[in-house]
């Protein structure tokens, strides 16, 4: 494709190297920009060269930070003796966002998956190692993707750290909350019924 | 939602403030930007500050330009003499890409639409008109939406500007190339019927 000036294409080319942004909407974005005030894009241009310059990665549990240890880290209100395992910050976002985990977290920075080639020793295991030698952990829940990719990096972790007189959880899989029995796939309805839980006013 | 970080969340309020990218996909964005080296951020949100910055408007046809007359006005081997109304610069970009046109362009910035209140005097009609008292125009072609509001604009031209001694034409409409009758709209096949050609060797 032909673009009527070089600063339109670089541009395009630059946003159509983002995921899922082909150059069709590349170029209407681009356009969308040249209609907005000049401030616009350049504030937009100015937060992306911010992001990656200033992020910083916390040394204690490896999530985004401004800091050198992050706010969760940091809180001396958070329970020091759960760690929650989860693959990236993403995950941790959708924690928080249901107000329910008041422990701390470890992000793993992926998966185990042989088949994007990434194995353990890409991944913030030693941190786990680091954090169980402290003392202070009582449980470690996984909170990672219900795919075979999952279960193998929770089994791995499992094994690694067995040794620690530390209790291991997964978080619960079942039957998501409106889902009808006929539509629910049998796995997961299968899993909900060996996983059953006693019936009483706190569990509704 | 509640970010780790203020950076990550100020890129993640200036992507998501772009048509068609909700919070999610804009964090996902970030993330992925996070995952490369620094120089990817910093080369994307750079030729987004330079698009703004540095993009000329070809003072001839209002085309986007890196100088002040465009590529396609200061080229000589083009056909002065008929200019080839559009929307916009995709239009002119889609148009270059069948190969088939050698005449120039004027670009209207929109078209007209009272829902969206833009009238006519928010569009490039002045420059029509400054192109036709030039004298060497002999032919308008309109390549304007198949909508309501393509063909008003369309009407409007034609009506301000028919006392000129140019010939005015349309892109023709009719049934697209691999369409199947069946399935063809009545409308566009009733035009293609009322604007039926000569069935010989060159139209096929």
């Amino acid at each position: 494709m032909d673009y009527p000036s070089k600063v339109l294409a670089k541009a395009v080319d630059e946003i159509s190297g983002l995921p899922g942004i082909g150059r069709k909407t590349a170029l209407r974005l681009a356009l969308h920009l040249l209609k907005q005030p000049p401030s616009r894009a350049t504030s937009l241009g100015n937060s992306l060269i911010n992001l990656v310059n200033e992020i910083k990665y916390c040394k204690d549990c490896h999530n985004f930070s401004d800091f050198e240890i992050c706010e969760i880290c940091s809180n001396d209100k958070r329970n020091d003796e759960t760690i929650c395992i989860v693959e990236d910050v993403r995950d941790v976002i959708a924690i928080e966002n249901t107000g329910k985990y008041t422990g701390k977290y470890l992000i793993l920075g992926g998966k185990i998956s042989p088949m994007e080639g990434v194995g353990p020793h890409q991944l913030n295991i030693p941190s786990i190692e680091r954090k169980l030698n402290e003392g202070t952990v009582k449980e470690l829940i996984f909170a990672l993707s219900a795919t075979m990719e999952g279960d193998t990096t929770a089994y791995y972790i499992y094994k690694k750290f067995k040794s620690f007189k530390v209790n291991f959880s997964s978080i619960a899989r079942g039957i998501s909350v409106g889902d009808e029995l006929e539509y629910a796939d049998e796995i997961s309805l299968g899993r909900s019924i060996m996983n059953r839980l006693p019936y009483n006013d706190g569990n509704v």
